[in-house]
């Protein structure tokens, strides 16, 4: 942060934003009145403006995708938006930050909090690595006050958002298992991003459901070590992702053993609403949450099953708004000290 | 069976033709060389030619929809199928079974084999109880050599097929824990019948994913009762269904645990598909299966992945195909000792 | 308008909430800085929570659906968006316009300039005729002046609002033959309501393109009327619309036949572009307009392709938005003096 | 033909067999009980299984993809389907043709008659020129004759068969104006092919409908010259394609002008109706066509409407089916003397 808005709005950028993350961050900070869109950038060739890669913004926002560095974009700044992905974000992120400006990263880069597990599920040298262990993860539903004065929020994972409000408060409680955690859980294809690939081909994915990465999905780790670090209990989740033939949207179905098998449904339902009583975002529903009704919004819904003495419970966001794009809206407003739910 | 086809064909009539399952039946007929579709039922108004309820046999079938009662049905045809609902069919089926022509159910009727259960989980009398226990169940991996002879067939439920064939050789060989299994299932939504309704009306089901009747569903006792009568062992089942925005297809993720933890998935994936090397419908395959590969055939996919342990297996399979309509076609053939595969 | 918000806001009501339009209302208001959504109605017994009905907005909006009368809702409120169905809606939105209470009426009811016409494609009695004619049309790109004063508006139909939009600026500079003019109109299913029906069950929907209305549709004579009312030209239209199996969104290609062939596409994209730069939600752009750009929007995207000496119009715009919703938003943000495209 | 099936079977070869109408073509030919498959090629390395291709026929067809020339194609084959682009196919088809193997070649190198119009609209030198003008165009409706002792056929394009079929009997009794048509088309994805690019990325063609290639779509040319050929009238076409969100199928909305204004519209069903009365593929029906019947198929369903003095017409099939490898299947059937419908 070296400058200021005439306006005395948040000057934001944005780091790569050409892919479905970006998008949805712009359509909601188009609608923020704290803030003024500066700086986009993307490795694109020949500068192309916003509407060229995002034709919705044709008429609504006046800007090109600058091939920038790290210090050019802090200059004209107050908080970064990193959509790059891992690897490639924290080389950049960490130059940012040591400006003043503050960033919220989407990318896995300072979500774990040990080089071990990084190195081990991402495979590469981290090129910030003394950072980690020390980064406010970007859940204000159980992160806030790290938030509130964070240089650098970790924006969590689309899979992780649902799955740790769904379980976070069961496992503070020791009220499960932590053995025994089962997520299925089933995406829209945003969440498999912009780039062409037979997957994600419209004819291959239409009309089609299928499991995919399982056993091996880098949002397994980072579901188990936050869920760790909010709750002091380290589970275990075996993690089975789907790809849905749909924009948008995740539900979580999750399966845990409870101690207290007495319990009614009717008294869970009850606790688990008293846990997020303080969560704007967060709504505790009796009927089976539907993922449509969260999409386009930056709420989560949750319920509770209680079925042959274990619990299922169902966790729905919008993997583009809580799952990413709401959410780090969300941690700009915590961390700039706007009303959290501000243009959401 | 009162009379014979001049053409020397199984002469074929379907009770209540109107849905989903009697449409893609008929598809299925239209091509079987051995088959002549002699009488549609349904109770509509006005004997309504088949092209007008299903426009896509204009053309291709010249048959009105008639009110007919089950003798006169049953004097037109050797082999029936009952598309009728529940209750309503067992009355009428019982009646034609009585005549000599065969009879392959679609409804929930005839599947389970405890008047108890019926009555628990349907809540009706039964027309004809005594027949309970003592109906062919139609899955033909499991059940050839009863289904040869049988006067009456009971086809099976959409899940309880992916489910049981994904399961019976663990229990069968006791390899999981019975007591362990955890179903989570997604379908396509016409699984859920042709009748309108706010659940399955297009902007309210696109786009969209929920699960639905968690703890409720009558194919839970279906497959615990099927798995038993097939297997020698009892399995303890929690099923969770899911719809999916798709017309058709069933993907069952099946999470078990396995009893000897030191096979490897490879050696998993081998003894699976020797289980069914005689099986022409059932194909083990090494990838994830997609619901889209076995859609418009009578085939089920299979694999098995193990993780942390435990064993998920998934079973792929055409709701509308080997869950229903392809089904049904198969037992006919084996009834009537037409090779298996005919028109499939 | 009887009294008056405690919080300066504009005190909405809003009549028959439990549809789509209704539903993409209250989402828009909610983010409205200047309303206070003070009353719902609707038929239903019982007075449901709006979301037991909108299940998105639990938590979001806590007010019932109440049977109320035209006073009563008069009493508190400002305005008033009728969601009620032709016929219904005239016979409330009289007696509500009456105490002061400014409304913008979403059906049919105000539309037409004639009773004579309303009768011959509606085929009832209209309960208040004698406001037929006097009546501001709400597309404020031509009626701005109109609706800025006005008690009640006409919020138009989804197809007329794309088409008059493309065709008005043509009409107007006497550009094209009247009389030669072809709409090819493709609509979303939200477009058809959300009462279920056989034609918009999912399984009927999906995976389906099919026109319907030929010749028939009520918004044929709508476009008619409006454009000669608008422009001085009275056009004659051939329209056919197709729903397309997706929840939002109508694409208007239109066939026209200019009078000036030695015009270049270039010329006319400028030209158009002109006609509309006092229009915030217009924009025309050189691309193929998708309706998915203008989705979840109150944008219309507008272009022109010239070929073999006739100009095709592209008009794009989301049904719900533009084409109902935000429209109306921007019709109350005219009436009640606030910046136009506040909340949109 | 330079052998013998020792099963009495058509020796059947496919060239570049990893894309849509390939797949089609399999499903299709694996149910025909006069063929037998001997042959796949690709240019892919390393031969794979066609089930690592298309896993849908994993368990049901064991052949390699192997990269082959076209005399080791010809040897093993009494027929070759090519489904290879343009301009690649005509290099290798002229030289299977020579070896007496005969071919139904799915490009669009031998569908126009004119070297010049191939040039002007492909771009490319052609490898085989001297026999355009002489290839049989694979529409057995309109050229049967032709067909059947046809060494090569050209398998027509997806929207000319749609196209022709509606218009050819106007056109043949000179009952419409040939300069006035105007064909608004749209067609789901699989029409785009099997590569992936943005445009038919799911989440950019889901929710989504846009109109392409206006203009300059090479479909146009293939109506008029064909049309021209079938009927002795050279007609005019503007042509309009769209995208639509589903897999298969293709709608033409067809307005036309007709010379006789006083024939009602039964009376244009009735006699389009004749027109067809011996092809066993095209339906008339009374009601506008929906995509969905046509679907799975090698059915094109046609209707007519009158409206203010025009004609539109409707036509209905699917792409991959009458618009591709069901009438290639259908064009095979003609040229070996089997039954037009087998396999259909």
């Amino acid at each position: 942060m070296n400058g200021s808005s005439a306006s005395g709005k948040i000057r934001v950028g944005i780091l790569g934003a050409t892919g479905y993350t970006a998008r949805e961050l712009i359509r909601v900070l188009l609608r923020h009145p704290g803030v003024e869109i500066t700086t986009l950038t993307s490795r694109q060739e020949g500068s192309p403006h916003i509407a060229t890669v995002h034709p919705q913004f044709a008429g609504r926002l006046d800007l090109a995708l600058e091939r920038l560095g790290a210090i050019q974009v802090a200059a004209k700044t107050d908080c970064v938006f990193s959509c790059l992905p891992h690897g490639a974000s924290a080389a950049v992120v960490s130059q940012i930050v040591a400006t003043g400006t503050r960033v919220v990263d989407f990318s896995a880069d300072y979500r774990l909090s040990s080089l071990v597990q990084y190195q081990a599920w991402y495979g590469e040298k981290h090129p910030d690595a003394d950072r980690l262990g020390h980064v406010a993860y970007g859940l204000p539903e159980l992160f806030r006050e790290e938030i509130r004065p964070a240089p650098l929020v970790a924006n969590p994972g689309c899979y992780p958002t649902a799955v740790i409000l769904a379980l976070a408060p069961l496992l503070r409680e020791n009220a499960i298992d932590p053995a025994s955690i089962i997520v299925d859980a089933k995406s829209g294809l945003s969440g498999a991003g912009r780039t062409p690939k037979l997957t994600t081909h419209f004819v291959e994915a239409n009309e089609c459901l299928t499991a995919y990465s399982v056993g091996r999905h880098r949002h397994q780790p980072e579901m188990e070590d936050v869920l760790r670090r909010a709750t002091g209990t380290a589970p275990s989740i075996l993690f089975t992702p789907h790809l849905v033939p749909m924009d948008r949207g995740i539900l979580a179905t999750i399966y845990v053993t409870p101690r207290d098998t007495t319990r009614s449904e009717d008294e869970w339902l009850d606790w688990l609403e008293a846990q997020y009583e303080d969560a704007p975002f967060v709504t505790v529903v009796e009927h089976l949450p539907a993922t449509k009704d969260t999409v386009n919004s930056n709420y989560c819904h949750l319920t509770i099953r209680k079925v042959r003495d274990r619990l299922i419970v169902f966790a729905a966001i919008d993997n583009l708004g809580k799952g990413a794009s709401g959410a780090a809206v969300q941690n700009m407003n915590v961390m700039f000290g706007l009303p959290e739910t501000l243009a959401l």
